[in-house]
This record gives structure tokens, sequence and C-alpha cells, in this order.
């Protein structure tokens, strides 16, 4: 068990409405922790058009995912937020204190005074593999779009996908690890021409093997397999990667009691808060009259929950606008005084 | 009279929040007009703190109320709003064909679909002398903070005023008019000491004349003036130039009926839109419950009022949700098709 985090903000989602929410709340001088499920930040932003042109961002003519997530990460800088990557919330609860308890899939637990929920679309997770029992097996025979390969070497691995990401993976594979097989339903890949074009090389050099078929069963040594032909055959496993596609899943979230209208979160317009008090939904995760799926919204969004939190954080104490042009308080906060 | 300006939209401000309503009609294919009183764009963002640093612009780290405008400019260019400066909207009146008819200060005329009140604090105009019948010499005799001098070559100039801009004005133009008077209510100055130390040298060169006193009638060619000790003396004046200062003023809009709570405009939070159909308020210049005066909710707010606009453009049009990053149509709109 890991000890108990104790925080004024935490914030679910390091995209780029999570990352400036950490903005504003650095400028009320509301520390916070941010959980995120990918190894880095970004979110949506990164991980769909990490390289591709933005051009509504107010003030920036032109950038990208990557480039508005550099640009927002330093801007928080000042305030070093605490990030928990590659772990996804899972519960929330309230305690008697009315602070939040909340439990990572890592099983990193926090207690919250105000929660700020900026999942966009929901985590990016990989997709799982759907065959009884195999989840057992998750992380030491198992691995989902594991990060780095070099750890397989002098294994039997079998990448199960046909994306790009599984026929990079088998071919990345090929020189280290003992016995590489590519599994797929069937001879046809979702993957660019160049890639398969490579596949089919290395499958005919004798560097990685091509088996075609469905995945029925997995006891942590043997792959069953159900082929096209309706025989059942088995291959060796030291490891089973597989490589499904990574899709956002709104997850625990939504079994938290927010009262979803299309997997939306609703909140009002004023503090940006759900039903629970305390708890925020900013950006594309929420929904209110008018509400339109846009970054520079959830910008807005961000700005005034931080604002609605310091009536939870700092109960009775008024708080005043300051404009970081003219403050030097704020100007020591983000030091540049 | 000046031919009507027929117009989807008019834009009231040329401020940071007035500008990004442009690119977020623009992005919507609602072509616009922006009127601001003052020369140039930037309102109170460049008026107010041009050189100054500004920390919270999302995305950016910092830039100044100049580096700001100009970036906004440039992001805005694509759909090349006609701009009327130096001109103040004076009259707005409802039509029969529900459209809007608007007047300003310059006589040009607008009759519009939409508005957006993009006021801030108001316009920032010179302050004016109160001598009663004053105003009927303005721009003849009576000029305020004027930007080119040359036009006073050889006149004989009585500058009214002691601050910054008074002084400086009364020492540019000792070379070039042919008498320069400085007149002011006091003998101490509200200008920088290197000034006013260049001022009293004038005097004692003969360069210029300083004159003490209130001013108290004038008839276009001869300034009443009364002087501390009691006596009344007429200056000879071919142009009076009245140097008291810039100040935000909300100005006629207060007058238009939008039913004002401590000088600001209320609005919805679904599309920011006044008490009148198709008049918008964005920025400074509204109010609603959470509001903030932060360049950031001003974003916000004119996106979502650009949006509320197309049910007025473009009635019983379902308008999709399009993003920069993807949509061919906004790319062309955008000059990088």
């Amino acid at each position: 068990m890991q000890p108990l985090i104790e925080t004024d903000a935490l914030i679910i989602g390091a995209g780029p409405v999570g990352l400036f929410q950490a903005f504003q709340l650095g400028l009320l001088e509301i520390a916070c922790h941010i959980v995120d499920a990918l190894p880095r930040a970004g979110g949506q932003c990164v991980e769909l058009y990490g390289d591709k042109p933005i051009y509504d961002i107010p003030g920036t003519p032109r950038t990208t995912g990557h480039g508005l997530v550099e640009s927002l990460l330093e801007q928080i800088a000042p305030f070093k937020p605490t990030f928990h990557y590659g772990e996804q919330v899972a519960t929330l609860a309230r305690q008697t204190d009315d602070r939040l308890l909340l439990s990572t899939s890592a099983g990193t637990t926090f207690l919250a005074r105000t929660v700020f929920i900026a999942a966009g679309v929901g985590a990016f997770v990989p997709r799982r593999m759907t065959i009884e029992g195999i989840a057992r097996f998750e992380g030491s025979k198992l691995f989902y779009h594991p990060d780095a390969l070099e750890r397989f070497a002098g294994q039997d691995v079998v990448v199960y996908g046909g994306d790009d990401a599984a026929v990079d993976t088998a071919l990345t594979l090929a020189g280290q690890a003992k016995e590489v097989t590519l599994l797929f339903r069937r001879d046809v890949f979702n993957a660019e021409d160049a890639l398969v074009a490579r596949l089919r090389e290395a499958v005919s050099a004798g560097a990685l093997k091509l088996v075609i078929g469905q995945p029925t069963g997995f006891d942590g040594a043997q792959l069953q397999v159900a082929t096209p032909d309706g025989q059942v055959i088995d291959l060796n496993v030291d490891a089973l990667i597989a490589c499904l596609g990574i899709s956002p899943r709104l997850g625990p979230i939504a079994d938290w009691g927010l009262a979803l209208e299309r997997k939306q979160i609703p909140v009002d317009t004023e503090r940006f808060e759900t039903r629970e008090r305390g708890v925020f939904a900013v950006g594309d995760v929420n929904t209110y009259p008018g509400k339109k799926k846009l970054i520079v919204c959830g910008f807005h969004e961000a700005t005034l929950a931080a604002w609605a939190a310091t009536t939870i954080v700092f109960p009775g104490q008024s708080i005043p606008l300051q404009y970081t042009t003219t403050s030097t308080r704020l100007h020591t906060l983000l030091g540049v005084g």
C-alpha cells in the first residue's frame, strides 16, 4: 500500500485543458497533482494530432498538438504540479470530512479537497483482449503496446494485431527476440504499405513467422489459436504482446454518480461544478447549454472552476482578482519577480 | 451623408476580445466590420499595458499587450475584417426588418444583422473641455490629442493641459507654430521631470509662453482665461489643443436600453446575448454569474457568441462544428489549404 497523498486539488487528465487548469490553480496558490492514463502530457491533442496544425488557439496563429502542449508545460512549470503518468483514476468516494478519496489503477491514493475532471473523451487506453481469464497475465506474460521492447530479448514472443503498431513492433523485435510470431485474424493488414512490404520480406527471409487466426485461449505459456481452415494450433509464448489500438474510454468516471448525459458530465456555467460539490468538470468531458467542444472554451471553464475551488480551499476568504501584468504577488508566484 | 454599410456582423471595439470575435465569426463564414474609437487596434490592452508582460494567455507563456494584439491581427488577417478606427458608435436602433442600424461619431452608418459589443471598460476617448458651446469648434479650431502637429505650422496655438502629452505637444510645436502658449490651471505639472525642465528652459528662452489660469470662454478666435489673481485675459488663438487625458467611457452604449448593472451589460452564458436579440456583449463589458474580467474568458464568450450569431445570419441551418486541425473547408478559409 502506497502512502496517501493529501492535496488541495487533483486534476484528472493532462491534456491542454487539464494543464491550463494547473496554471489557473497555481495563480490562486492552489497546488495540484495531475493523473493521466498516458505516459506523457498532451492527451488527445498529442495522440490524435501531435504534428497536425492548430489554428484556433487565441493569440497563436499556428501551432501543433505537440507545440501547444510544450507551451502549456512551460507556462505551468513555475507551479511545479506533480504528474502521475500511466495511471487511471478508478474510484472516487466522499469522506466524512468532505474531502474526496481517489485511487488509481496503479494503487496511488489521493485525499483531495477538490477534483477537476479534464478527461476529454476519456482515458486513452489500449484495447484489451477479451479471452476469459487473460487479464491475470497482464504485466507478466501479456503486454499492451509496451514502450520498451528490450525486455523481450531472447524470448519467444507473439505479437497480436494488424495495424502499424503491431507490424512495427513485430519487425523491431525480429532482431532481438528468440522467435517472433505476428498473429492476426486475416492476411490483410491495416498498416502502411511500406511496413507491410518490410513484413513480407522479413517473413520470406525467415526473420519472423506469420500466423493467421484468432486467439481462443491462453494459459500463460501456450496461446491457443483457431485458424481460418478450422484447425486449432498452440503457440509457445514467453510473452504475448497485444497491439489492438488505443481508444479513449471514459471508464470508471461513468460510475461516479455524476448524472452523465450522453457520456458528458453536466455542469453549471458559474463554477463548472458537477452535482458533487468540489468535483469540477472542464473541457470536452462536460456539457452545459451552448457547449462547444473547443480548447478555447475549456480554458475558460478551467479558469472559472479554479476560482470556484477557492471557496472550498480557502473558505470564507475573499480572493481579489489580480492581473499577471501588474500584480507583484503573481510575479513572485510565476518566478518573474 | 456617407453610404450605408450593410454587414452580417459589426464588432464594437478592437481590443483582444473584439479581434478574436472576428476570428470566430470568420471560421463560421460571417464577414464583419470593426469600429474602435482609437486610431489603432488593441484597446485597453495596448493603451494601458502595451509593453508590459502578460503571462496568462493559454499557450503563450509570456507576451505583451502589443505582442498579443499583433498575434491576433495576424490570426484574423485571412478573414479581412474592415476596420473603422477613430470612430465611436453613437446610436443603435432596431429596424422593421429586424436588422440593427448603427451610426458613428464620424457619420458612418451600418445596417447589421448582428452586433458584438466588445467595448471593454469603454471607448478610450480624450476628456473634453466643458466650456459651453465649445464643441462646435472641434476639428476646426479645437483639437484633442492631435496626432499630426505639422498642420499647426505658422499658427498661434494654445495648448491646454499639464500632463506629459500637453507639455510634450507644446515643446514640439515651439519650433513649428508662430506662437505657442501652454495654459494650465496651476504652475505645477503632472509631467516627467525631464519634460518639465525642458519646458522651463523653453519659457526662459522665449520659445513658448506659459499662462496659468482656467479657460472660461472661447469664440473660435479668442480664448478667455481667468487667472489665479482674479483677472480675465484673452488669448489670440488660431488653434486650441486640449490634452486633458484619455479615459475610457462606455458612452452612448449606456443609452441603448441594455439594462446595465454597474456599467456592465448582462448576458446569458449560452449565447452571450444581451436582452436585445442579435446584440451580443463579450469581454470586460459584460456580466453574468461567475464573470471574471480576464481575456481568456472573453475569448470563450466571443466563441459562443459567434455560434449564436449563426442562428440569425443563417437561420434554419444546422452548422456542424469543424476543427481547424482537420477541416479542409476551414483550411481554405484560413488560406492554408
